[in-house]
C-alpha cells in the first residue's frame, strides 16, 4: 500500500528541497509543518553509508526557535528542564522540555548563541507558541521567532573528514555540542558537532535559506572522496542506538524518566523551571511505563506502521513504538523500541508482539542495542 | 513530480483510515500529527459531488481539545478572541485564537459541551500545549486533554437528506453551529450543522475511535440514494468561497483583521482574553496586509505548490496562498487567495503573478468569489 504525498504551500518546503529532488529523494514525511525526506529509494544502502562512511541529511525540519532580548535567559531556563546557569556562548545542551505537570513536550538541543540569544532546536511540536505563551503570561521582555536557520546533518565515521574538507581543519577541534561560525563560498553557517545518530558527525546550520542548493552541492562535492551520499534520520540506526523520537516514543503525559531521559533533567540544583516540582514528585513515585528495547524472533520484519500491542498471557503490557531489522545486532535481528508498563519494563521479560504477520515471541532488553 | 508518503506510527492514522483506503484514497497530507486524505483520484468529480450532491470527508485531523473543570470557562474565554459569556450548551462559535501580540494562532469552532466542558475544534497547531501553558501559568483548575473524538464531515446540498436517513428526521431541525447527541447502531456521536465548505452540511463527531469503519460504511449506505462519495476539504470550493486555512493563508504575525476574520473577534464587550489589548491597537493602526481574491488570466492552472510572488511594476506586493481553476466562476476561471500588502489589497489592482509557467496577469477582487 503506497500513497502519494500532496504537495502544497500549507506545508513548507525545505531550502534543500530542490537539491534532495535532484539527489533522487522518493519519499517524505512531515515534521514541524515541513516536508522531511525519508528515503532515496535504497534504505539499506542509506543505513550502511551512515555506519561505514558518511551520510548527508536534510533536517531543516529541525527548526530553531530563537529567544532574544533581556529576558531570553529567563525564558530559556523556564522552558528547559535543565540547569542552564553555566552554559557558555557556543555551547549546546540536550534539554528535555516539560509542561507544568512534568509531561515531556520536546527534547531539543538548546544553544546559547550570544549573551541575549538562545536557539532551541526542536522536535515536532509548536514550541514557538509554547514559548510565546510563557513569555506573554510572564511579561518577559523577549522576542520569540523562528529565524532563517536550516540544519543539514553530516553523519558517520567520515563526517569529520568531509566537513574538514569543506570548512578547514580547525573543525576537527570543535568539541561535542559546541558550535562555531563558519562560511563557505560566502554562505553563512553555524556548525556544531552534533546530530541524531550515534555515528558521530556535524550539523551545518544554513543561515541563508536562499542558498540551500549551493550548500548541498558543496557538501556532496567535499564528501565525495569519503563516500558521502544522501539519507535521512535513520530508523534502523536510531533503534539500535536507542535514540528517543518525541511524539513517536512517548504517550501524552509521559515524563523524561519514562522515556530514558531522566539523566538529562536537573532537579537537584537551585534553578527553577516549568514542571520542576512535578518532576520531583514523579521521580519519587517512580515511572508508570518505560521505553526499553525489545528483541523479536522470526523472519526479518520492517518498520511498523502502527503501535503493535505487546502482550503477556494475553494481557497488553506495552506497545512497540518503532521496529526495525538490524543487520548488526546479533548478526541480524529484529529490534524494537517499546513503551512497557511497569513492572514489565525490566530486562528479560518474555512477551508476545502482535505484528501484522501474526504473534511473534519477544524479550525485553536494556538500551542501547549497540 | 510525485513522492511517496512514509507511513509510520509517529504520525497517527485516523479511525477512518482503513475505510478511506477501502474507498480508494490515493493521496494524503498531514495535519495535527495525523494523516489526512486529500484525494481519491478524481479531484473534479470530488468537487462536483460537493457542489451538486453529497460528499463525505475524513476530517478527524480536526482534533478536539477538551477543557473540563471548574475553570474550563475561564480558560476557554482566555484563549478565544470572542465573547463566550452567553454561549449555550450545544452551541458552537467560530472563535479566532490569538497570542499576546494579537497574532492569529488558530481559528477553531469552539463548542460548549456542558456547563464545565468545552471542545475546541482545531486547525493545524498544537493548541493542546497552548491551553496547558495558559492553564499552568494561571493555576487554573482544569483538565486539558485530547479526547477520543473524530469528525466525519458530510457536505453538500444532499447532506441533510443523508444525515436524516442515517439519524432520523429530527436532524433537520438542528440549527447552524448547534450540536446534538446521537447514536447509530450503538455508535455514540455528537452531530452538528457545520463544516468547512459553503455548501451546507453536518459534522458527525465519532465518540468511539474503534468504530470508524462501521460509521463510515453506515454513512456511505445512507447517502447512496443521494449520490454520496468520498472526498476531502475541497481546495477549489474553498478558494471560491474564500474560506481561510490557518497556516496556509497567514504569515507568522498576521492578525484576524488581516486574514478576513475581523468580524469574528469581540473587542467591544467587557470580557477580556489573551491579545485583546493588542487587537484594539491593531484595529486602530489598520492592517499591513489582507487576504483577498485574485483572478488570474490564461490557461487553467492547478493548485500552487509554493507561494507565488505577486508583483506590480516588478515590485513584490503580495503572495498567492492558494490557487485553483474554478469551473463555476465566470464560466471557468483561475481564482486564488492572496495575501496582498496594503495598499494593494484594494479590489481592482492589476498585478503579475509569477507562476511556474511564467508571469500571468491578474487582478485583485473581493471575497468570496461565489
Amino acid at each position: 500500500m503506497a500513497f502519494e504525498l500532496s504537495i502544497g504551500p500549507r506545508i513548507r518546503k525545505s531550502p534543500f528541497f530542490d537539491a534532495t529532488v535532484a539527489a533522487g529523494v522518493d519519499s517524505f514525511s512531515t515534521y514541524n509543518h515541513m516536508y522531511m525526506p525519508t528515503s532515496y529509494g535504497d534504505p539499506l544502502a542509506e543505513y550502511w553509508r551512515l555506519i561505514d562512511e558518511c551520510a548527508m541529511w536534510d533536517v531543516s525540519v529541525q527548526r530553531q526557535i530563537q529567544l532574544r532580548g533581556p529576558d531570553a535567559h529567563a525564558l530559556a531556563q523556564a522552558v528547559c528542564a535543565r540547569d542552564l546557569s553555566n552554559q557558555q556562548v557556543g555551547q549546546g545542551k540536550y534539554t528535555p522540555m516539560v509542561d507544568h505537570s512534568g509531561a515531556i513536550i520536546n527534547d531539543p538541543l538548546t544553544l546559547r548563541v550570544d549573551e541575549q540569544t538562545w536557539w532551541i532546536s526542536i522536535a515536532d511540536l509548536d514550541v514557538l507558541q509554547w514559548c510565546r505563551a510563557i513569555a506573554g503570561e510572564r511579561g518577559y521582555d523577549v522576542d520569540v521567532t523562528e529565524p532563517d536557520v536550516s540544519p543539514l546533518a553530516v553523519q558517520g565515521p567520515k563526517a569529520e573528514d568531509t566537513v574538514a574538507a569543506l570548512l578547514g581543519e580547525r573543525i576537527r577541534d570543535v568539541r561535542f555540542f559546541r558550535y562555531v561560525d563558519a562560511e563557505v563560498d560566502g554562505i553563512p553557517l553555524k556548525v556544531g558537532r552534533a546530530g541524531w545518530s550515534k555515528q558521530g558527525g556535524f550539523e551545518l546550520y544554513l543561515l541563508d535559506g536562499s542558498r540551500g542548493t549551493e550548500l548541498w552541492n558543496l557538501v556532496a562535492e567535499a564528501g565525495a572522496p569519503f563516500g558521502i551520499g544522501p539519507g535521512s534520520p535513520n530508523p534502523i540506526e536510531r533503534v539500535e542506538s536507542g535514540l528517543f523520537s518525541f511524539y513517536g516514543d512517548n504517550y501524552d503525559g509521559s515524563d523524561p524518566f519514562e522515556v530514558g531521559l531522566g539523566h538529562f533533567v536537573d532537579l537537584d540544583t537551585d534553578v527553577d523551571f516549568i514542571g520542576k516540582a512535578a518532576l520531583v514528585e514523579r521521580r519519587e513515585r517512580g515511572p508508570r511505563h518505560e521505553l526499553v528495547g525489545l528483541l523479536i524472533e522470526g523472519d526479518p520484519i520492517g518498520h511498523n506502521q502502527d503501535n503493535w500491542a505487546v502482550k503477556r498471557s494475553d494481557e497488553q503490557v506495552g506497545i512497540v513504538t518503532m521496529s526495525a531489522h538490524s543487520p548488526r545486532v546479533n548478526g541480524g535481528a529484529n529490534v524494537a523500541l517499546a513503551l512497557m508498563d511497569v513492572p514489565n519494563n525490566a530486562p528479560g521479560v518474555d512477551v508476545v508482539v502482535e505484528t501484522p504477520g501474526g504473534p511473534a515471541p519477544g524479550v525485553t532488553t536494556t538500551l542501547p542495542f549497540l
